[in-house]
């Protein structure tokens, strides 16, 4: 098949990125850590691309955030010399992956106990050429982390005292609509750290949520915003920005209108994806506002209409509530500049679960 | 990295599939069919993989079901000759797909709208060697299908008068728990085809959960189960099988244990998938019963314990909610036998969205 020149040449269902917005996106990100004071190192599990990563850089971040050693080892591949990957990295085979990017790249990775840093210490010997380990703090989402500032001061201590290892600092995912509780947390074990003695070059945050509302105060040094680069349904609903300012769509067709309110796309929860993020269904579609994805099965997703009009073969984009899950889902996305298809991308990250 | 030759040797996380449970299941089922007199076409969905097809296929299985062109490329290049894509195939790019894998493998499609057949009729133009479309029916579940016996009637008598098709039957998706209306509207359609002189070589119905109550009774001549070879825990609960027949689980690995009562995998919903399919959570371990995957984000499961005990490092199998999805997921699966790793197969089918 001929490389598509516009939209209308797309077979479905399609990734559609609009780079217009998200080079906005990224503008605006950036210049929003500038007046803040805080370092911009975008998690790449959005997009998954090199390309974007670049742009990223490009525009002022200081490096960018993995979430796992295979998509450091993408983007170490493909140029990007400063990677975070905020995970416990355990087991001998990912532990001899992990040193062979820190024999090319600068890494830094996380722990949140004692085995996993035993593990690093095992692994990771040379004082000349130290790994950087974070302490991941749990302050308030309920998932990995130390439990308090003296939990993360006592792990600080043990990861110092490794000869391979450095300490790096201190990282968390704050929990929904809980930065000041956040920042409380980290401000008091960096106090702690520092009356032990420890300094703490990083204290690093994250979440497209909160973008807006983060703020340095002495205490953050460094933001992980994600999603912003696309943005969604569920950032729109968090007001991060508009239905305007979304880059992702899945294009899709109608492929069968059985009753006058019920439509069924070529897209469904292996486009889409399940996941609603407390939305109250699968996807809205901008060209038919009152038009709800209400339903999926793995390659149907069903609309109800609600008095909206379409026929058989209409081509439609959804704004799914979940740009990084769709990411993944595709082996390619199309970016596009108003109709026109300037690229054809592989998702050279997709699928990386190890 | 060496072949992992036990359980022990693979990295997390990564899908298993206990070969001996496959077959079981695969033989059981066609069992069933033998009695009840159906041809068996399994949906290749489930596995995504040439070696299950071809098993299924010498288990006595008259063909295969894929949902989408791409599933269908994948089955015919890997030598599979009889090939149901019950989907409406739309526009020129996917009509020409279409046509290229009619001239090499027996294929045949469904519709549910005029709009459909006439694509279909503007593509296939050859008496000679007709495309067989059947009418899909929306017999209860509320996806896609004609509406009623008599609108299948009518479409039929479209299908038939076009000189490259030939009407091909019924095909249907029952509602949950709606075997008999789904029996009873099947049969006044065949009725109403039989007195119009079209004869209805085909009535195909489908779904795991209702594969043992399933019955032919004259009217259902051919039945389509997808999950039925792996089975999974929404299948569990719909008594299908018992956990002892599920073939599919996670492997994951325990890397962090933050407080008592939970555990975090590395396995989220990049691994497992968001759905739920009406369970209360995203999966069990079945080595732990009282345990249980309460949350997922991309990269972590959030385990709460109730009790049991694990400690970081610990590798755990996890018994996902839906089959399907993980295997779409992956790109490859291990095969096992008991702890014996036999074979690493790549995902064939795997994302193939179009």
């Amino acid at each position: 098949m001929d490389r598509p020149q516009t939209i209308a040449d797309i077979d479905t269902p399609a990734v559609l990125i609009d780079v217009d917005r998200a080079r906005g996106n990224i503008a605006r990100a950036q210049a929003h850590a500038d007046r803040a004071g805080m370092a911009l190192r975008p998690h790449i599990k959005t997009h998954k691309l090199p390309f974007w990563a670049a742009e990223q850089l490009a525009a002022g971040a200081v490096g960018i955030t993995v979430q796992k050693l295979g998509e450091a080892e993408v983007m170490a591949d493909a140029g990007i010399t400063d990677i975070f990957l905020p995970y416990n990295i355990l087991g001998s085979a990912k532990l001899a992956r992990l040193a062979a990017l820190h024999g090319r790249v600068a890494i830094s990775v996380t722990a949140d106990s004692e085995p996993v840093v035993r593990g690093l210490a095992g692994a990771f010997t040379d004082p000349a050429h130290p790994l950087p380990v974070l302490v991941e703090c749990d302050t308030g989402m309920g998932r990995c982390g130390v439990q308090s500032p003296q939990a993360a001061l006592a792990l600080a201590q043990v990861i110092a005292a490794a000869p391979g290892l450095g300490f790096g600092g201190l990282m968390t995912y704050p929990a929904a609509g809980g930065q000041a509780e956040c920042l409380d947390w980290l401000a008091r074990a960096k106090a702690l750290l520092e009356a032990a003695g420890l300094p703490c070059p990083r204290i690093t945050s994250g979440g497209t949520p909160d973008l807006w509302t983060s703020q340095a105060g002495g205490t953050i040094t460094e933001y992980r915003p994600g999603t912003y680069i696309y943005l969604d349904r569920f950032q729109v609903a968090k007001g991060v920005g508009t239905a305007a300012d979304c880059a992702l769509t899945v294009l899709t067709t109608v492929v069968s209108h059985p009753t006058p309110d019920r439509a069924i796309l070529d897209a469904g929860s292996k486009a889409l994806s399940s996941d609603t993020l407390g939305q109250p269904d699968f996807g809205e579609i901008p060209t038919l506002p009152r038009a709800r994805v209400t339903g999926l099965s793995e390659e149907h997703g069903t609309v109800t209409l609600n008095g909206e009009s379409v026929a058989v073969g209409d081509r439609l984009r959804v704004l799914p509530n979940h740009a990084c899950v769709v990411s993944n889902l595709f082996d390619v996305v199309h970016l596009v500049q108003g109709d026109r298809v300037i690229d054809i991308l592989p998702v050279a990250a997709r699928g990386r679960l190890g």
